[in-house]
């Protein structure tokens, strides 16, 4: 950390925070500069250091130099990880495809949808049981008839599927069905809710939050890491600024600098990313080509009678199509799709 | 709703949409303009409408005409809330002054500081016992342990207290020793600890979401409200922008449009809102000024020892300064500090 | 245009906009709906009447229906717009590269980078002569005499070139030299230099504002297209947004968005949308998997010596090694490099 | 500057960086730390010097110590600047009140609103001749007319005015007419404009951009101050984020900060940082109480009317109302309305 002295500092100022960083077993270099002088501060620096040092008489500003999560850094751990759900391996070169209704509506609604997408060359499942819902009064999903219809599902196609717990009180019952805990965007920072899910050692699929920094980010999947449990995926689904064209702005740029930054494999969501489907396709595109592991997309019979989101799902012949380009684009940057090896359209 | 047609839309589109809107129960009133063909919807619209229709052959765009949430809204009831803790009164003309530490560290210090903001003529205590915390390396809070002590200190000043519910597994615990359930920018959209914070019957202190837009924190209001329990005060303390020479961007504009729209009172925290203590006086007078019903403000003995956001904590001689400078304000817009009555300082 | 009724308005309310909605030349139809009244108005509607209504009497809110801009919109002209630069055609399915430094520096400088990328397969050169820059203690550009020496690398290598005029004063003299005028992102607004850009008839490169909407950005252009030039390449470049970690957030959503909407090609800038050079060639590539027709980027032979935003220029090796993949990606998509016909690399 | 190094970055990676830094004429102190290696350089830092030092090799980021604007810094400069317009004093401890119409619309209307205004008790008069409209089918100012009805309606009034000036082809002409030149928000960085305004010698009202940080805003004053003209007041006028509540949103932490950081005087604008005409009284009391210098507000005698931004123009009565209550609250704070001295209103 540095901490960066008022140009009207006194000599007593200075004298007060070195003293202060002996206290807290640290060293403090003055280091005197043309326009300023700064302290930079070694030793192991703890979280509050910054605001405590910000309220001394003399100091302007703090900066910390190092970043705040350690467990998910590529600094601390340069492989990447590969997290591995059933014979599913994501992070490990090959790009996976999730896809499903955004919320489970009927036995009939999800057959039809997992069937449809295994049979597109789907990796994995999706499916809201629990359903965050902006407005009270918006349907809020099956709960646990929901996730049995999940397990109905993976039982009969064969493939694993992810869905959202939302509150700590539903973790052990989703755990006991789903292959995989999604956090949503909305629970980004439910720390509580974070570690719970980390604590049941299932693969995590953290979602941005709306407001979350890469580093906000990745402090939230410290939190799970923190538990133990290595196995986390972020996923990418837009962030909210000020173009309101689209449901969310996708960050593109936080697909490749993560990867750099991260071992954790990453994941696109160009559903909710957008908002809109007919910019899903590109959108999806556009992640694989940028280096994401996984895409999960949002496939529904009859958009028009989707009881969440129909606006941004894909019909079936949308996502078989969607599945065609992403073959292509998958291979032409060397992470060919994940069922490209038992092809996906005979 | 207005639906919007492309404009080449068909004959077809139209009948379909129209048809589908009888399916629903609702009335399709097609307007033919010079350029544009809308849809007027007449009838009790559902929060899915506008999604399934946007997936329809020939609808370029869907508009909500009326506002998603009911309950918190000036039309549905246009008398002003107001929100009684004890004998203290948010919302009924006077300004209502919430001071305390951002957490409870010790006896020593929150019962200093409980004395100290009461002597000053705070209504009202604030303090965390549990913390949500950006880093799980953070301290999080003394827990229960904090409850019992702010507990103790209302027992010995006789000011009420409001303290964070981090989650659901800690909502009774929290509403057993709580005159108010705060719930953090965090967990704005958590949609099921709204829920059962409002089932306890205890006024809540809704902060707005760091990418919460002004409906989307009505709406987090209206599900509190749904549960039959109106006691809802709305926090502005800052949202997420650009602007990084400060911690958050308070949304001024957010106080007298929330009074406009809505009948539930309306708080301003400048501490979080800046993330500065040099900020924090101007910005509370900004906010009485704008129609503020209270302030929610952070104090510590010894900001500089704090274990959490001392950077932003106003030591006791500079809380007393904000209490004489919002007298004079709040005086000056014609609501007057609810302590004012009862002068401060003798 | 949909005029929204507060739910309290009275009958005098209504008569009075239906009136004044004739006095303009407009009808009004109301539309008793069963929570709100709202008057759908038809006729060609001016800028200013939201603004006029919404301060009449019992009016709750106006909302456009139709989009404001008319000559960049794919519903006035459905068929793709392509830019010809000489023998270089952008928007007509095949993918174009500009490449060079970001401002000229040297004569060394500029003619080694216009061979290498030249040599590499690059359709057009980019580089500044004239520079905007935050500060103004920081180099801004070589002026009159960049000009000249863009114009002797075009003789030496045949490659158009595309440079930034940033004011009215400079539009004339930098048409006399350039094959493309390029307006920065921050004078995305300058409406005064748009149309003066416009009616030297060149080819108009014009960059997103940090804070446009792409409905902003569409109407800059149609200050462009309104003096009969509809030579318009619009440029993603990165948003502003709440994150920091990269300079800018590339809006991948709004590539496939504006193709859509407009008519006019888009081209993707990773070099400013980041701000990272080992974000450059991924960002690029989701570009491209997006749709974009052409993708600009700054090239330098030593970026660590580079007068301007040297942190986000590729060296030689690294752009051939971004024009390879681009080659590979634009391929899969079905948009082949315009260099592919004639292949850059022997 | 500190330059923090990679955390594998090696031997020579160090030396190299030490060595360039001598190059340029500085010196580089490392330290190294339990986490980091950084190195701490001292002289007289330029400004791409950060962007240098990324692109070589060991370097992780770079993190600029001081503030890049020198003239705009109160550390440079700390006593408070006064800006003379002939008697009136923005920036000496009163409070100004800047009032008029967005765009001058005929003689009658801005003369009637002049002759309003100077009634109530404002100091200055805007209005605008030459308008910035985002559509190119929108009003456009009546120009020259525009600025002798302005120079005729001071006359008459005594009230010095403010107006826009939008291009540098009219600085000299607005500069023979206005008192001050106004920069609007779209051309915050439009550096060549701010250079010609600068160097009239006129006060410069410089809003802030829709975009700019407050270090962007300094450093736009920067250009003005470097050509040494010091009358420059900073505007601020509400910035873009993803509340679309309201037209913009006031940054009101930045009062206060900009206060502290600069000795330059602040104005707040809250007609256009609100949009809304019911929000522009509470949002101005609002800047007063954080310690705004001055108030620019939008009148009209027919807001339904006007030409440009009728929505969020004051009648002549609403006007008077915020004198009155602006009056009340500037007192409150200690820095009176300047008319006060002479009652407004007898």
């Amino acid at each position: 950390m540095m901490v960066i002295m008022k140009s009207d500092y006194s000599k007593q100022d200075l004298d007060g925070i070195l003293r202060r960083l002996e206290e807290v077993g640290l060293r403090g270099h003055p280091i005197i500069g043309v326009e300023r002088t700064v302290i930079a501060v070694v030793g192991r620096i703890y979280p509050e250091l910054g605001d405590e040092l910000e309220t001394m008489p003399g100091v302007a500003d703090t900066v910390p130099i190092s970043a705040p999560y350690k467990l998910a850094s590529r600094e601390t751990k340069p492989e990447s990880t590969v997290v591995k759900i059933g014979s599913v391996e994501v992070g490990a070169g090959k790009t996976a495809i999730i896809a499903g209704p955004c919320a489970v509506e009927s036995e009939e609604q999800l057959m039809a949808t997992a069937r449809a997408v295994k049979e597109a060359g789907a990796n994995l499942l999706r499916g809201g049981a629990f359903k965050p819902r902006t407005s009270p009064y918006s349907f809020r999903g099956l709960e646990v008839e929901g996730l049995k219809l999940l397990a109905q599902a993976r039982e009969e196609t064969g493939l694993p599927f992810t869905t959202e717990v939302m509150s700590v009180r539903d973790v052990e019952q989703v755990a006991k069905y789903a292959d995989i805990l999604q956090i949503g965007a909305r629970n980004a920072q439910n720390f509580i809710l974070l570690e719970e899910a980390g604590k049941t050692g299932k693969p995590v699929l953290l979602k941005r939050g709306l407001a979350s920094t890469i580093e906000d980010w990745l402090l939230a999947a410290e939190y799970v890491l923190n538990t133990g449990n290595h196995n986390v995926m972020l996923c990418e689904r837009g962030i909210r600024t000020f173009e309101t064209a689209t449901r969310n702005t996708v960050d593109i740029n936080a697909i490749p600098l993560v990867k750099q930054i991260s071992h954790l494999p990453v994941v696109i969501d160009p559903s909710h990313g957008t908002g809109k489907w007919s910019l899903v396709t590109p959108v999806a595109l556009a992640g694989i080509a940028a280096g994401a592991d996984a895409v999960i997309v949002e496939v529904h019979p009859n958009p028009d009678h989707a009881l969440s989101d129909g606006a941004q799902s894909l019909n079936f012949q949308r996502f078989r199509e969607l599945m065609e380009q992403s073959a292509v684009v998958a291979q032409a940057v060397g992470r060919p799709l994940l069922s490209a090896t038992t092809p996906a359209r005979a």
